[in-house]
């Protein structure tokens, strides 16, 4: 088989670090070209010195100008891993020139440009591409999502909500009322920035809420839960930062609409079953995220309160690669025809 | 002022050395005896080097028999910092001999005995002695708790929910059914235990929920906040382990009976607006543990979401000090008539 | 090819648990057997639930007596990740009966039986099989180690001294009299035992020397670095454990032969510049563990101080992966015939 | 007593949050002033939360213009916690105005101002003050230091060195020549300094050597251990980052001039026996930073290599407290003519 030549543009931060990982590793691409605006010119195993050996010394991070990347017709896919509100002008350029695109960025996950500028504070920049572009958990998304002209990688925390609960809305098991989510998330979610907040003495030992009430990735738990629901579901979401470098761990209460798990369980084996990257893991077992970092696998498991009349699910993920760059491999897997865990196990 | 004479029983764990450093730095203490059973002879310095300097290089740990403890007219003040089981026969040792007993344990935190029995798995140890006991978080117990024989201190996690929702509930501001309340405690909050789980492999670089549906400390939580609501309250409670050694953060979810948060923050300036160890800071601003862990005091905050309905509050403790050992010290100096930061600041 | 099948004696710990992951995962082995006295029974993935997904659900621990493993006729290749003083008895056995055996405890070690017994507490286990076993460090020892019996597979310290210093010593660049090492590992280290010295509330937030001055990988660094210079080299080491998962940073300081690193430099390239995974960083950048961590990588670098004539060698390592597990799958490779990198990039 | 008002300068940093915290709690002074450049005007508690309760919610961060706190007559005292370079202005022009100044950087510890600018790559600031300035370890340094104008504060690796080898090197027990120190440091050394390399994710689970071979603490302890030798002394001297928040452990390796450890106990126990603020562990037993953070205790003990003829000197500190503010404060005590501990157990 021909590999496959593979850009990532926007490399710099720890999502895009697992990508070129994988990339790098995948038995069927070749990583061609890792851009960043702020270290161009810089061989990468300078920047991420894990991967001396696994990298030539001299594969250096280059510029990303949207047009040039367009014009590289050495380059069949790209994964942008940049902030929302530029990886849009980079989608724009890369899909007009008939490139296949994962975006890992906020900006095509929301169906409605009017929930986008009101969870991210401004106009969306490419309403007319948003149409074209696939929301795609594979476990979830209906199958003809592989005609789209670019995805939307999911966010790391709705991966590990709307995960579990997507098949229990669906079928009906848990009230699309009232649901309260509760997350962890460790300290790489926020991504490689340089703010006091993120420093190791603010965040060892520390364990905080934060983004109350209306965290960003509310909006795009919301619209996948509504789907999935068919009715609109709102949700008490709150994350919480926890020393750790990578993990979150997720506890969702949802009222049941009957006694015990058996149906849940039910839903979650026909539903994931055959797929290699859920693990549903029994009752009273609860997941930790110690026993999925590292992996592409999220594991979750649920409980009945009869006291309480409600199911309680708690899941655990990787949030740079179930969360974040392994699901998009496993996408481009997909996408590509190739066996969904290539280069992931 | 002639000192108290004060013995720890159980000394041997996280909550008895922080009671050994409290007592022992305390202006109107002496400490007198420092027991465990299975430490006895050994100095208590060689197992609390911390405690070099502060303590004499000979001071020891001694056996702990409930009955030659009791005889020790040279000692006014019991700590008991046992497990639930082995605290009723001290407690009611020392009652009977007039000393003033301060119960770290579970043993006389419920007034019923058969809930005692439902979550603690055992016959209570002594129920004559129950009605004796009173459960105190000096914030909030009506003051005439101090003509108790015993005091019943907090647990941990109830402190942590208790103390900012105890009175919302009197003042009706949120629903007293569907509270949903999710914690995340340090690892010392397992105690000194030799178990797999709390190796620092084990632990670090981990987040998972436990003890789903029904942990020990729902039981105390759910009758204190009854006395509180006076009616029946039922909680979802689900506790989490991250790796930190100390603190807690705890989120809870309860559906607002008005909007904003004013009414709140109102009813905790007037029950808490003078207290020393309570912090409310304001509604945006969530606490913590960092900013906790090392005081006696519990910050906390509310939001109101008007997307939901939901008041979202937020607290943070150290689950060693405003959980378990400092609050019992704050209780004594109340007991005793000192002011009640003494040797807490 | 035909996959080799590979058993792994005594897999319950770190080490054990990596070599798991190691052969399930090799192109070119079938795991077929993974034993532990206390988990005999046991589904493997209960044990390390990382492997969900990578195992099958039913592969379990069996015993692990030595005859009866001896008699398998279906396993070719055995893995020792025993206690020493245990390993030795199934050496003995697995090697009678003409099986290849990669022992990762110290029983083989050392050459002599009386540094075997000052070191270890107790006589060698297996005089008559030391002869027949090769120490093998793969970038160092002599190729003729492929005709051994089996292999003693070295220490996870002993790696990140001797690797950077074995080609100084050999080349007299350095002083063999005088040499000081220090060293940082991560708790694994201890491997999974249950002291209190282990559990997460005691080892975070927590560095201090231990060992201190004879720890038992001493016997193997001296003995390596003395066939290395051809003369007895006497080393003063002290090792510290510090709150990480994983890793080992070693400092070593030596009295240079002459100024600067040039030689030093070349020395390296020589033995190492072709060498899959040994990392050689310029002069003036300081190896991370946590750049290694997760690899079968070593990586370090050199400076020379003209202040004090010396030259200071700083190294990291994975403890559990290049210090343990992952050269012995390295040795393997080798000596199997596949390519040295196989399953382990 | 009539208490004595304290201003702090630079209070920024972690040192400076210790420094308000001791000086807050110290029964004889009061917490007059705070200044920081980039703080000015933001209540303190607002960025050191865990001061709330302790000061008042209106005590705030004010300009630190040297000649305006000079003048400000209802100020006693001055810590400076300034970056070196920038602490000498605000010395002089205190000093000047008869202020009494204890600085907490490095531009007073050095006698020579060749050092100071090999070291510190810059003239030295302030050479005409220099003479007037006393470096003290107030275990060490001879009691005629009471009459300075101003005190250097020592560095937080010097007083982990040369507390337990100055008085080994003045009574002769141990080479001057060849001395090795090895010393790992939490992230609180470097300060709340916003780089990359001190971000959560950086620095957990990691650990290695930096300054390699010239730290600039170098200078300091070599100047001090050359006085208590009284002939230069050169130390190979290698600091190393550990993932903690504070604390340092320090591994000293010198060549014993008698064997055995009873003349290095003996000269221990002359100098630092009455010290309430050194703990001296028997041999054998090495010093943990868990055991002395949150003090101002320096734990040390002495082991004897007969294989090597070394002592292996270990010792622990708090990097911020006995290495930093917490030493200042004693200073300040004995200065001021309060007993040692006040403000300090």
């Amino acid at each position: 088989m021909k590999p496959v030549n593979v850009g990532i543009v926007g490399a710099a931060g720890y999502s895009g670090e697992e990508l070129v990982r994988l990339i790098a590793g995948h038995p069927h691409t070749n990583l061609t070209a890792v851009t960043s605006r702020s270290l161009a010119g810089q061989p990468v195993v300078d920047v991420m010195p894990r991967f001396r050996g696994l990298l030539p010394a001299d594969f250096t991070f280059t510029t990303s100008d949207s047009q040039a990347l367009a014009e590289r017709s050495d380059i069949d896919v790209f994964f942008l891993a940049l902030p929302h509100g530029v990886a849009a002008e980079y989608a724009e350029a890369l899909v007009a020139a008939g490139k296949k695109v994962l975006d890992l960025s906020a900006d095509f996950r929301l169906s409605s440009t009017e929930t986008y500028s009101e969870y991210y504070g401004q106009p969306h920049p490419a309403p007319d591409l948003l149409s074209q572009a696939a929301y795609v958990i594979p476990e979830i998304t209906a199958a003809d999502w592989q005609n789209a002209k670019m995805i939307a990688c999911p966010g790391c925390y709705p991966t590990s909500v709307i995960t579990p609960l997507a098949p229990l809305l669906k079928a009906g098991l848990v009230d699309s009322n009232g649901i309260i989510v509760n997350a962890m998330s460790g300290v790489s979610g926020a991504g490689k920035k340089l703010a006091e907040d993120y420093l190791y003495c603010e965040r060892n030992e520390s364990a905080k809420a934060y983004g109350v009430p209306k965290h960003r990735h509310l909006s795009e738990i919301e619209e996948q839960l509504s789907n999935a629901a068919s009715k609109p579901v709102i949700i008490q979401f709150t994350p919480h930062l926890v020393p750790m470098k990578r993990g979150i761990a997720t506890t969702i209460v949802a009222k049941a609409k009957q006694t015990g798990v058996d149906a849940i369980y039910s839903a979650w084996q026909d539903a994931y079953g055959q797929r290699p990257f859920v693990g549903i893991l029994p009752s009273g077992k609860t997941p930790d995220t110690a026993h999925v970092t590292g992996t592409n696998r999220i594991d979750f498991s649920a409980a009945y309160d009869q006291r309480t009349g409600n199911v309680i699910i708690t899941s655990a993920e990787d949030n740079l690669l179930k969360g974040a760059s392994g699901q998009a491999v496993q996408i481009m897997n997909l996408w590509l025809g190739f066996p969904e865990t290539t280069g992931l196990l």
